[in-house]
């Protein structure tokens, strides 16, 4: 093991590795590739300091149609005042919101009464910029907050941003950035996707922002609507719009099932929010007539829609991975050959977060025992088909390095036999910015997939 | 909050905090406190690379009475040899063993066939030391190692070094130091303790050491013996010795009971290791003719020993914590107000591992809704006495700090509400080296401490 140094038995310098720009991962989309029959916008209201920055953001659908909106929200038992809002509105509408409305700056956490009082007043002015005729409900948008937890919000300059935001709704490539910068915090650069997809001959549109950079570790449940709950601090905030027409039910379903892929697949620091949130829209504007998509009436439209809808989502999760905050490396996790997606999750997740490992990805150096060590360091679940609760055999487990350039992968255990490894071919490995670890349990079927990063320096560092 | 910095966008050279010394915390210790009828030392074998420095170590019992035996093994997957090996004996010998071999600078982990083969000659080589009189089992102790894993222990060197052993094996301060040298990898003083006690009138005496450095969240279950199993890289390894005469089945509960309140309340990086082991030997050498102390037979002699053990298995975690890779604060984290013990630990370890709040803590910023956030990540459990889960009631947790000099305790949240905290007391309560952190959650009896450090830049740096 290479020790850069072992221990600081007086106050030292240490020159740290530059943390290159990543802006490159945000660049202008095609209009045609947005959703039809949403107007967005965000604007500066005051929350954040700086001038000019946006720190509020709106997103309406204004689709004749009915629009389905579903969610998913931290399991933190501290679910910030917008979360436990949102979840209400999702309920007590069954399913259907028309908009969203986002601010940036403050979490609108751990504020008691005052913070219901406020998301309530945040959704009845974004509500008040709907044409009176399409509400259905008293409550027909959603409403995000994060930032800084313990402070109240300063509503009256949020409100008065909301109503101004009225003259700047749009729906080009720069609406839809308005939109996403207002999502920001420590984020170093907007996060926001597009793409188009078909299904049945017709075709759709997908675009969505997230933001996130530390107190990521998403754990992401449903909403309590009455068919299927949950909840996530820097937080990660999510949107999510189609064109597609999706009946409430399969659009929380869908979303579900992608979360735990996704967002729920993701760790910058292992720290789980008061306020994550994924929100989706589906507003049913791509074309007129067509009948809402559901699992029950066409299972294979449903399929479609939840593939699209996960691929997507892994997208937009991975961009908060890379903009981590601290973050330098860009690594991929599998474990295959594990008895359930349950425990090739776990695993995933436990190795991705091990203080251990991500210092040893920094240091690029290629310690396989600290990622077996993080393997073996939590039980399997038991099996629903039997009462036995399967065992890791040592002997069965390989790991190797994968390269993200298509060169070969490098195997440094092989059925529990440590390789003799090529030093320097596992240096040109890890000194990539993106590489995968590769666990097989060779126990099982299933593999799960977790995205993370390293620790650096500047992760001390960042508050 | 603050910002040291917040992204580095360049090549930047930070200053870091001194690590002071903690050498002080090793002193010599009275002869009149060692317990009677042992016999150690520690010698360089030739493992680690540095002349002179002990990496193998020998405990030998000469008292005419047997011996019991007791240990908690990680419950890592990947068990190391030394620790399946141990296992083992325990099981076959009906819980008694009549010594412990120790080797550091190779921890015989991820070794195969080669590597049991390796743990068993280290066995056979210590029991050659015994009188042959004394030993009802051929295999009569037990076996350790720390070190690199997926290497094979250099086991001609190693043997040769426990022959050698013979010639300085003693019972004074000096055989005891010795010994606890054996054990160190990174660790930067010996860790060794002793202490009388009194149970019906008689004197007994406890001793033992420990080290750690890295890799440290142990979580070690009992020994495969037949009345109750589990494994711990750097490692946790500790043993621990009584002159009291105690049943092997006393003797296992005794520790499996200290070592949940003691070793497994302890994270340096929140790593579990493949060869964490604690094992303690009773070998009835305090006083002649006494029966040995069984929980059937004594309960409140047992009780009073079980008390004793887990204090002093206390103060040997803490050493390791203190002494942990990268530490500069030593946090004792207090969660109370549970609905059960399992709770409150599970809660403890979490906030212990955190890091967000590890990194805050290095900062010496009083970011409760760090703490918080963590707090609320994690689901309760089910109470034995009823079907329904418990939550959280957000309103009802508060988080103080605790300052280490007797000074008052600064709540920064009560019921729920955040307070108005003195950012100038909080400072000096997180500028001391040791501080604690309470945190009630208002909805039970229960409680847990666990003892933690910060993740600062050394941890970073230190493989």
């Amino acid at each position: 093991m290479s020790h850069l140094f072992k221990r600081l038995s007086s106050t030292a310098t240490v020159t740290i590795k530059a943390t290159p720009s990543k802006a490159h991962h945000h660049a202008p989309l095609p209009s045609s590739s947005f959703p039809k029959g949403y107007l967005l916008t965000g604007l500066h209201a005051g929350v954040k300091k700086k001038a000019g920055v946006p720190d509020v953001g709106v997103i309406l659908s204004t689709s004749d149609k009915q629009t389905s909106a579903a969610a998913c929200f931290t399991r933190n038992a501290f679910k910030a005042a917008p979360v436990l809002v949102s979840d209400q509105i999702l309920s007590q509408n069954g399913g259907r919101a028309r908009g969203i409305v986002v601010n940036s700056g403050c979490a609108n956490a751990v504020t008691g009464k005052q913070g219901l009082d406020d998301a309530w007043a945040m959704v009845r002015a974004a509500v008040a910029l709907l044409p009176a005729s399409q509400s259905k409900h008293e409550h027909d948008t959603l409403v995000m907050s994060t930032g800084v937890i313990g402070q109240n919000l300063p509503i009256a300059k949020i409100l008065s941003g909301i109503r101004d935001s009225s003259n700047t709704l749009g729906s080009d490539f720069s609406a839809w950035e308005r939109a996403a910068q207002a999502f920001m915090t420590t984020d170093t650069f907007p996060k926001l996707r597009a793409r188009t997809f078909k299904i049945g001959g017709v075709e759709y549109r997908l675009a969505g922002m997230d933001k996130g950079a530390g107190m990521i570790h998403p754990d992401m449940g449903p909403a309590s609507t009455s068919f299927s709950s949950g909840q996530l601090h820097a937080t990660l905030l999510g949107a999510i719009l189609t064109d597609a027409a999706v009946s409430p039910r399969s659009l929380q379903n869908a979303l579900t099932y992608a979360v735990e892929r996704s967002f729920n697949s993701i760790s910058v620091d292992g720290d789980m929010s008061t306020n994550d949130t994924i929100v989706v829209l589906a507003n049913g504007a791509a074309a007129t007539g067509s009948k809402e998509i559901d699992e029950a009436t066409d299972p294979e439209a449903y399929e479609a829609f939840k593939k699209e809808l996960t691929a997507f989502a892994v997208d937009l999760a991975k961009l908060v991975v890379r903009d981590g905050e601290g973050a330098t490396k860009f690594v991929t996790v599998i474990v295959k050959g594990a008895p359930s997606y349950k425990d090739a999750h776990s695993i995933a997740s436990r190795i991705s977060t091990s203080a251990l490992v991500k210092t040893a990805l920094y240091g690029e150096d290629a310690n396989w025992g600290r990622i077996l060590a993080a393997t073996g360091s939590i039980p399997l679940s038991p099996l629903p088909t039997s009462s036995e609760v399967p065992q890791i055999d040592p002997t069965k487990v390989s790991v190797s390095f994968v390269p993200s350039d298509g060169s070969s992968t490098l195997p440094v255990l092989v059925g529990g036999e440590p390789e003799n490894v090529d030093e320097v071919r596992a240096k040109e490995i890890l000194e990539q910015e993106d590489f995968g670890v590769l666990v097989d349990l060779g126990i099982g079927a299933e593999e799960a997939t977790y995205w993370t990063c390293d620790f650096s320096y500047a992760r001390i560092c960042t508050h």
